[in-house]
């Protein structure tokens, strides 16, 4: 960095992208049928299996952990919660070990002064649909030092060398804290203005494209939603080179319906609570809370056992661990064998919008996990996993209620997507959004604060929002 | 938060008070000659006394840590560190373990329309002069829950309900990462608008006596100075409502020097690399270091040694623990021993500037170190303890001879200042700020970057700068 190079927020160009379904390469209609060859001409093949056939895997015999044979990816292991804060104070359960930070990075180039994103047809063992639209590099470090011997990922060298792109977004974010331990990954978008070789199973999206893909059911994977989440919007830094009515008005924005207005509006718009005051409240509650996590071995986990198919919890229907063999024509390696996490209930992400003094505002909310790094993160207003158990055993679910009765008038999004299928099995959550009217006035318990999405964005690229509220974020939208 | 109030920013008001001399309860020289009357009505006596003679204190027969009876307040114990950062990558050493986090507030009222703030004359008994300039409350969670039983400290109340103050500084910050193991605390100024009672050892002080304060050696203590540098100055953000110049011209701000004007620029001028060119370079830096710190019973901490008198290194003249016992007629307990940490030689902590395009801009240094939080924070360009030791044993410590060899000309600032007297013994560093030409091209390590002061506020709020970098940053003031 001894020569910095002044840059021009990409801000504004992200938001023409945003707007654009036009693709000089190919309409949204002919990317869905090149989407569904693929499909057809690659081989994929999933099978639950006993943990006995797995290879490479093996349970450790001091512990029971479930580990891989190099000592790479990832482990199983148990994990002891104590904290303050919710209902169930103190518990056991398996977690996700996989100390290494991966890179998820999706490759931008302007064609015509719009960006677009080098998008990839990916399966992976967990997805209920195999095939998803994943970034165009999606690595963990086991794989980019190549420890299962397959190919380097191709287009990883864009992502580690600055001489090679122009890095935009490059961000640390966290992923589900209630099934990993203390993991996150870098989230990147680099920038390249020259042609690039565009291999298989890749093609080129404008944003708006993607945005259009993730109104369907699974279509758009996790790792990818990810990364679309820290796409900075133009705010107060964009309005100050131009306002943002000049702005709108030049990408003919005028026939945006009432709720496109609206959230772009609230990325520029004046907040109920100032930057300082939400950071406050922040602070408030990480000095009350405490949560301990201690690393126990999988053996010793109360209340969960295992048999040759699964470690699931004696009572509960929470999620289990499974084994699985893969079969695929277009991975690294051709066949392998693995342990997932299987989600047998769907679960839901919500967020409650409602305008405060015209601006929109959304419901965020602080939550203590075991796999957080510093106590707390910044959750949607309802992140619920395994939504019917929970109501059917009278769990407290704050506002809940709100989602599972919204009147049509009131969803502006609802739509159910997939978590990472390379860790975890059939794990489906319906994300929406909803707004309440202005004059809808709610009560906030103390973990739950107003922000408007310039805020969200600002707290976002600072790592306080969690892979729910990150992946919620990403399917938002602009609607003609 | 459930009825959020919307808050005018501060950062104007403060900077009125940064400008600020005059005071209308007294003038800088009769607060001085205030704060020399308290020196002598008080009494204090401080000594070095054996390890058998600490009351309430022992050492833990098992692990041989320093404990106190409690079980509160804090222990002294050993870490084992292995990191890839730096040229020592695996050590161990004794440190300081108070998980609590405490309060550092000051109160703040306007008068005339110009805040002033709340100051302590405060004895600690690790300070080489006893008696520091204070915030209005530094209290540990054992105080505020009157482990030892004495008194509460006065103003308490003040940063625990929202309804007796508006909360308009609330930020966790950290301490040494040297000498505390992820220590930090909420550093807190609140704002009233009504009469509060003004205890013995109080008084309003504008924020431009303060610092002209910190251009005195060991003034104003470790705890003021973190939460001062908390203090927002007027960046973009203000400029929207009203541009820097009007204010600057309603400031009569025309009298000001140069390096005065400069720094001011420096709140919101244009910065050589993009907030996300800076939170690029710290994800990067992040992944590829990496320091594991396990803690160890303090009687096995290699190459260090334990007398009655202290437990120090075996060769180099790094810290020592030792105890002593205090006698003081100010403090909630009449007289008490406790451990503290004996920094035998002068520390450095200092800032190269340089203008850049025009705008100065501060030099950060990203700094593993064992007890940060998460993996990296960012330290001030120099950051080094025991100069003298190191200087003469060849360490290489970047940059540090831009300041040993400073001219005159290039000095901004170069005060010495106290670390935490309640923990440190007469632990000193000298704070430094110079400014090169513009010409005077460095080439940059790939730990080091170029910032300016709003980019640093911006990042600080967030909690990334340490307390080297922060206690730096209250020193700077304005001068006519």
């Amino acid at each position: 960095m001894s020569q910095p190079i002044k840059s021009v927020s990409p801000a504004k160009h992200f938001l023409l992208s945003a707007l654009t379904e036009h693709n000089r390469f190919q309409s949204t209609e002919a990317f869905k049928n090149w989407f569904a060859r693929k499909k057809q001409e690659n081989h994929f093949f999933v099978e639950q299996i006993p943990f006995s056939s797995l290879q490479q895997w093996y349970f450790e015999e001091e512990t029971q952990n479930l580990k891989h044979a190099s000592g790479r990816f990832f482990t199983i292991e148990g994990i002891r919660i104590n904290t303050n804060f919710g209902s169930t104070q103190c518990w056991e359960q398996p977690i996700i070990n996989q100390p290494e930070i991966g890179i998820l990075g999706i490759i931008t180039r302007k064609f015509d002064g719009i960006p677009y994103f080098l998008m990839q047809a990916k399966m992976e063992p967990g997805n209920v649909n195999l095939l998803q639209l994943s970034p165009t590099v999606q690595a963990t470090k086991s794989n980019f030092t190549q420890v299962h011997g397959g190919r380097l990922p191709p287009y990883l060298e864009y992502f580690f060398e600055r001489c090679n792109a122009r890095f935009l977004i490059d961000q640390l974010q966290t992923e589900q804290a209630g099934r990993f331990l203390r993991k996150r990954n870098r989230n990147m978008i680099v920038e390249v203005d020259h042609d690039i070789e565009i291999f298989n199973d890749f093609c080129w999206l404008t944003l708006g494209q993607i945005k259009k893909l993730l109104k369907e059911d699974n279509f758009v994977n996790m790792d990818a939603r990810t990364v679309l989440s820290c796409v900075p919007m133009p705010t107060s830094d964009v309005s100050r080179e131009q306002s943002i009515d000049d702005m709108m008005h030049e990408l003919h924005t005028s026939s945006l319906d009432d709720f496109s207005r609206s959230l772009m509006d609230s990325f520029c718009g004046n907040a109920c609570n100032t930057t300082d005051e939400i950071i406050s409240w922040f602070t408030e509650l990480k000095t009350k809370y405490h949560i301990t996590v201690e690393r126990i071995p999988l053996k010793n986990v109360k209340q969960w056992k295992r048999t040759d198919r699964e470690i699931s919890h004696e009572e509960h229907p929470l999620f289990s661990v499974i084994a699985v063999s893969v079969e695929a024509g277009t991975r690294e390696v051709f066949s392998w064998t693995q342990p997932l996490l299987k989600e047998p209930q769907q679960g839901l992400l919500g967020f409650i919008t409602r305008k405060i003094n015209g601006v929109l505002h959304f419901l965020m909310q602080a939550k203590v996990e075991p796999g957080n790094i510093d106590i707390i993160e910044i959750a949607p207003t309802v992140s619920c996993s395994a939504v019917n158990f929970k109501r059917q055993h009278g769990y407290h679910i704050p506002f809940l209620d709100y989602f599972l009765n919204a009147a049509p008038q009131q969803i502006r999004y609802s739509v159910i997507q997939s978590e990472e299928g390379g860790r975890f099995y059939h794990f489906l959550n319906r994300n929406m959004v909803i707004e309440l009217k202005e004059s809808d006035k709610i009560d906030l318990p103390e973990n739950y604060i107003w922000m408007t999405l310039g805020q969200v964005m600002e707290f976002l690229k600072h790592g306080y929002m969690n892979i729910d509220a990150r992946t919620l974020l990403a399917c938002i939208g602009f609607k003609h």
